[in-house]
């Protein structure tokens, strides 16, 4: 942190899993790494579940690991929507709605992320603390603390809680 | 992105429309207006509820996007709380304990917006999923994508996402 | 605000008063003062309840007050989680997994954050409206007005809205 000017750099937290806002961190990410910013993106509590590889499971769970398991998302294809949910009508009814628009889907705009460069980080603390194992993410994916963020954060200049 | 120092400008995405958290921005859009930051908000999903003209509708709407309006507020006047809602009794409540200890009002806090010079711009992509045409929103207001958004925000001082 | 390059701060609104975007909050806080940036948080709405003296009260408030008093939570301990808090398991449950893998908990966040120097800001604004007097909160706190979180946030490398 000697440096006194900001980077060309965006770094974003991801702490929501719902599909809105998830969308939303995707369409910036693009969006900034779009616009020749270094973009990171650091994924952490709610925001796992985006990383999940479908199926997947880790072995050795504790209980209580296993019913957050279950209750929250497996992947980004079962993300429910912050409002209007009503049991998971409310993101096919706004995937729909978007598809009609030709407006990218959350998966092609997380490829997009990936062949922009954007760096993905899942969050240590949160998948301890959730009992996720990395098996459990995509492939690929840096994993780091509270410190990585605010390594990438402190030289940005944006930086999101989304 | 040539300069590598921040200007002084402040960038909100407004992407919420709970009235609590959207009462926040405009609390600090004006503030940073008034310490002398060039201001922009861009409203985005929910948030495009904030702009919607009362009684103004939309020519020409499929199923899913009137269905839609119906299920989001009609204008800034009808914004629910993101907790303690019930139904729109929390927004009433916390209105008139606001009223009572003279606070501004939302609609008090845009109009103080608009007279600071604060850019309001919304975003075409929501606008396009949940079929909202123009002439549904205040007159006025720029209209931009993300790339507008990152031009402001790559130059900010400050840059939220509420 | 004349200076042109950020300094080496952090500036954090906690309007959220859900355990999980609060953990968040202060994991942040903590982690950007201990890379050596000074750190401030300003606590606003909802985010308020943090403060919170254990069984404070405040005298003469009024009926609405009482009404929010009651309906929002009195102290961190009995803060709620933002998804799947089930009238309260969610952060029982929550706080038994962070505590089994060895994570600080939210009150020894707290105290972390104190011996770090961080600054802890309550919102005037937000006191009034909810009839919340300052000798219900924790003493040794700043108390002020966005004014004070954008003379904090203009001169900061990281602004996030929690």
């Amino acid at each position: 942190m000697r440096e006194r000017t900001p980077d060309d750099r965006a770094a974003l937290v991801v702490f929501s899993g719902d599909l809105d806002r998830v969308m939303a961190a995707f369409v910036i990410a693009t969006g900034a790494a779009a616009a020749g910013l270094e973009t990171s993106m650091f994924f952490t509590f709610w925001g796992l579940s985006v990383l999940k590889k479908r199926g997947a499971r880790a072995a050795g769970k504790g209980f209580k690991q296993r019913m957050f398991a279950l209750m929250t998302p497996g992947s980004s294809t079962s993300l429910g929507t912050s409002k209007l949910n009503f049991f998971g009508m409310g993101a096919v009814m706004l995937r729909s709605m978007m598809k009609e628009q030709g407006i990218s889907s959350l998966e092609e705009l997380m490829a997009m992320a990936r062949d922009l460069g954007v760096k993905t980080t899942a969050c240590t603390m949160s998948m301890d603390a959730m009992g996720i194992g990395k098996e459990e993410l995509f492939d690929g994916l840096d994993l780091g603390g509270v410190a990585a963020f605010m390594a990438d954060a402190s030289r940005a200049r944006v930086s999101l809680f989304i």
